[in-house]
């Protein structure tokens, strides 16, 4: 087996190819992972995720360890033999999650309390039992447990979070780990570009396997997005990939791309694509609108899905306002190829050395969300 | 391209082996077909059902007339370019859900006028609209309007259905059709063998492709539904095509076949599937019990279906739970597939002429449900 890890291949201005090692199998970068939140995407065998082009998919540590929890997961094999898959995985430390989405937290030096909104019962996640879990699940690359804070705390409870953040991550380079396993840290620091210089340059004197940038899009400008991408990038390692959590937007991925990013993740695509909002090269489709009712055309012609090469405007409208689970599959499978298809196109024009890619991308293929 | 029509193979007692040939192709007999409400089965594409073995397929002229409506269709070109099949397709005559869905429905002799469900709009649907929006829809074999009165309504109400069905049937015969589709009438006449008897000379002794017996599986005993068969069967020519209305369960299914039926349709299997409840040859599983939490094993060993194939039932247990559209569609191929599968075996024993061939199929494998 290859020895897991990454190695940039190619750099076009900021821009990267590389190529990341895991022992599920080598990952082109650029890429972007589909969202599994409970072990799959929403409607969708791993098969045709993998058929749409992903090449490397997330679940979520928070949601698995409520349901089906590690001890099944343990039990059944890892998340791969459960849900029938051989994609490298990574997982996220449930960090994120545990603040956004549960009714009860509280976070002390080892770890956050929180509760489950499932049935209030309670939980401790400290960064040893976020990895533990994370084994439990078998993921290839593994997120350490940071601490995310709202975007309306101030810049103490920012500082303090931060410092959080980095004793959480040198305990979590004491845990054991499965041979191979990969394993990256996070860096925070709000809004404020200082503060996410500090963290970058802190978290990333620590041995780990690769950086996110977490803590963005969550709501603020896609201008101050773009800032904190530029101040923490040059703090990075070179060496190692950087990953900025939650970006699935086909124009802010490319814009990041263009900033040094390597991977990307959201559930951004499969989610419009359930709420009837389609991707295409000439902007986006609203399925529920009457205009379709009738229109026998494909989502987009240029398109190589399933759903594009057998299916009507018409019937997608028709499952859609039925609330068919076959549209859940028909929509996701759409969006999905055609961000990943994007995905391919940049990594083609990088690996040869392409400059002016973004250009060439638009010109070749208008990129409309 | 073969007449379409129905061929007599072989008869193993009141058994039935026969071939159907359609403008899709031709099916082998005893048949059941899945029923896809309004264009396709939930969840399902066609595709899958045709792998699960299906051979013929039914759609309901009420749903589809409602939504998408016979002018879209048309404008689409007809249901199996608007879903993506090209397998034979029987609908109903939309009799049966005018009077079980909609919250209005007078009967006169012109045919039923009822409002829709969805937002209150009038419709007036006569022998003669059943069978244009059947033709736009592009059917394969078409059934005639009928009246089916509730199984709470006297012997007046019934015998004055059954006079308004023949005269419908009798104005159906006038109407034109698309070369090579056939049509199919139907014999009502509730619990009462005599009526049903009545019924059934009347019907049948007009010129149509096949019969079908209707108004049975509405929450009456087996034990009735079975001698309603036993009344009507021997008033059918034995050259045309016997149709049982709505039976889907499997033990019922091989006692209707026993009786000289070739052809059946229902909600049952993907139903049951879709709100937890499998069908093995050891019996039924409900999947969401504990016991299933950690449960590596298919849900059927001897099942060749692709969930049986690749997943656990702890996985679709969590499925279930989380209400992925995934699990609708993974138990919904299965118990087709499991109920399919008894199909195929009933007609491979039929056509070699294998007396005793209920006995042989619950000892090559148990019909639990």
């Amino acid at each position: 087996m290859l020895e897991t890890g990454f190695t940039l291949v190619r750099c076009v201005g900021r821009a990267r190819f590389g190529r990341l090692v895991t022992r599920h199998g080598v990952v082109e970068t650029p890429c972007f992972m589909p969202v599994g939140t409970v072990g799959n995407v929403k409607g969708l065998t791993w098969e045709e995720v993998a058929g749409a082009g992903a090449r490397m998919v997330l679940a979520n540590t928070y949601h698995l360890l409520l349901r089906p929890g590690p001890e099944i997961l343990e039990a059944c094999g890892g998340l791969h033999r459960f849900a029938d898959f051989d994609l490298p995985l990574l997982t996220d430390s449930g960090g994120y999650q545990v603040m956004s989405l549960s009714p009860f937290r509280k976070i002390t030096e080892e770890g956050v309390h929180f509760s489950s909104p499932l049935d209030g019962s309670r939980f401790l996640l400290t960064p040893e039992e976020a990895l533990r879990i994370q084994n439990a699940i078998g993921s290839d690359v593994q997120m350490v447990l940071d601490v995310c804070p709202s975007a309306s705390e101030g810049p103490v409870a920012q500082r303090r979070a931060n410092e959080l953040t980095l004793c959480w991550a040198r305990r979590s380079l004491e845990q054991p780990r499965t041979e191979g396993t990969l394993r990256f840290a996070i860096v925070q620091g709000g809004f404020d570009a200082e503060m996410r210089r500090d963290a970058a340059q802190n978290i990333s004197s620590l041995p780990f396997d690769g950086f996110a940038i977490g803590g963005l899009s969550v709501g603020e400008e896609e201008r101050v997005m773009m800032e904190m991408i530029e101040a923490v990038e040059p703090c990075l390692p070179k060496e190692k990939p950087r990953y900025l959590m939650g970006v699935g937007k086909p124009s802010q991925i490319l814009k990041a791309i263009a900033r040094g990013v390597d991977l990307f993740d959201c559930v951004l695509p499969t989610r419009v694509a359930r709420h009837g909002t389609l991707w295409t090269s000439r902007g986006l489709i609203r399925i529920n609108r009457a205009e379709f009712s009738a229109d026998i055309r494909p989502v987009d012609a240029l398109c190589r899905c399933r759903t594009c090469r057998d299916y009507s405007r018409a019937f997608l409208r028709h499952l859609y306002r039925l609330g068919d689970p076959l549209y859940v599959r028909l929509a996701s499978l759409h969006n999905l190829t055609y961000l990943l298809e994007i995905l391919a196109e940049v990594r083609r024009y990088l690996s040869d050395g392409e400059e002016g890619w973004v250009d060439l991308l638009h010109r070749n293929r208008m990129i409309a969300p």
